[in-house]
């Protein structure tokens, strides 16, 4: 992915919740290789819901710094840890890693995540 | 309303986009005003759905600035045209000025504004 | 580009505004293509300004959806107009258009955009 | 603050990036109150960064929700710790809360943050 000026700040950086935009984007991305679609699911009643999110900020990326975001799963009881990182690709510096923990509403409710369970299971 | 920092780009100024949400924000709290709530009609079907918008940047809001967003309407046909400025209160100066072209879909189908016509009678 | 899911709202459609920052992306690689850096232009006191744009909404592009941006350049006395369209890969279907215009200022003031002029000239 | 409609996605909740905003805002409205501007500053070349964010998410926030954010401080080491948290007004639920870690660059540099200990004092 490539910063878009219009998500930096005054200071000259991206915006600390664009970052969160970046993870949230390669999740989807990731939702999408695996044959989930994010839409399609919400209007069946299946909602991925992000419960916990914990970013820490490394180093700053500027207006069209080029950049990869990567995902490691972890699965702890009902709760879908995605581990995170913002690589910036002109020196391979960590800018940014995260920790998000998603769950698996149905119809609003607190489900076992048998959809995930069965999509990333070449992945865990 | 008031400028948000992260609102604001490189150049220390509020991004153009963003004043077009200050005046979707200002159009959807006219419409509640009028009794209208933007998600409850679309939940039944009713979509306003903007056609064409034309902005005019004067002055560049900064971070923390102080604004008030004006709205001023017509009717074309199924057309209504929403007219709007932002204006800085500092200063009184004109900051943007916008002509907005709503129309209304019901179940995605173009429709004489009907509900429209009942909220904003009394504006016209 | 691809339709971020974050940027669609509640009735599933990219945010109007949204389609603005799709046209600022391309414009601002458009510049990084004809050797200028919008930040690094801002450093050195010499700033690109949208003066007016004005956006035709044809068909909504939702989540996922692929799409190209294209730019076409007009020069008028000191106003650079874009002229650019956004059309959705899968069927090339035209979704919005838009007339960007564009002016020089340095130091602040409205100036002869000669920086464009030059880096343009291939283009017009 | 209310929640305004773009903000929210196609899940009709407030997307989990704006959260971050909401707290950023808040957090900023406070600098303002106790006489720090965050553009101001950083044109001194004092720039207030924020380290580290976790939020956990409770209760979605809707369209046209309104709600208020708090801020608690403390100060460990050379990192002021903001404790914060989004109540909606309606029912007085905790729809999400957060603890931002935020340091003081000086040129760039990691500094003791003096001027927010002065800022400050009567907070903590």
């Amino acid at each position: 992915m490539k910063v878009r000026d219009y998500e930096c700040d005054v200071q000259g950086h991206v915006n600390n919740a664009n970052y969160q935009h970046y993870f949230e984007v390669t999740r989807h991305e990731f939702l999408e290789h695996v044959g989930l679609n994010f839409y399609e699911m919400h209007k069946k009643g299946v909602d991925a819901v992000v419960s916990r999110v914990e970013i820490r900020y490394k180093v700053p990326l500027i207006g069209m710094d080029k950049f990869k975001c990567s995902i490691a799963l972890e699965k702890r009881g009902v709760i879908y840890t995605f581990h995170q990182r913002i690589i910036r690709l002109s020196d391979n510096k960590l800018c940014a890693k995260a920790q998000v923990d998603v769950v698996n509403l149905i119809d609003g409710v607190l489900s076992q995540p048998v959809i995930f369970d069965e999509a990333f299971k070449a992945y865990l």
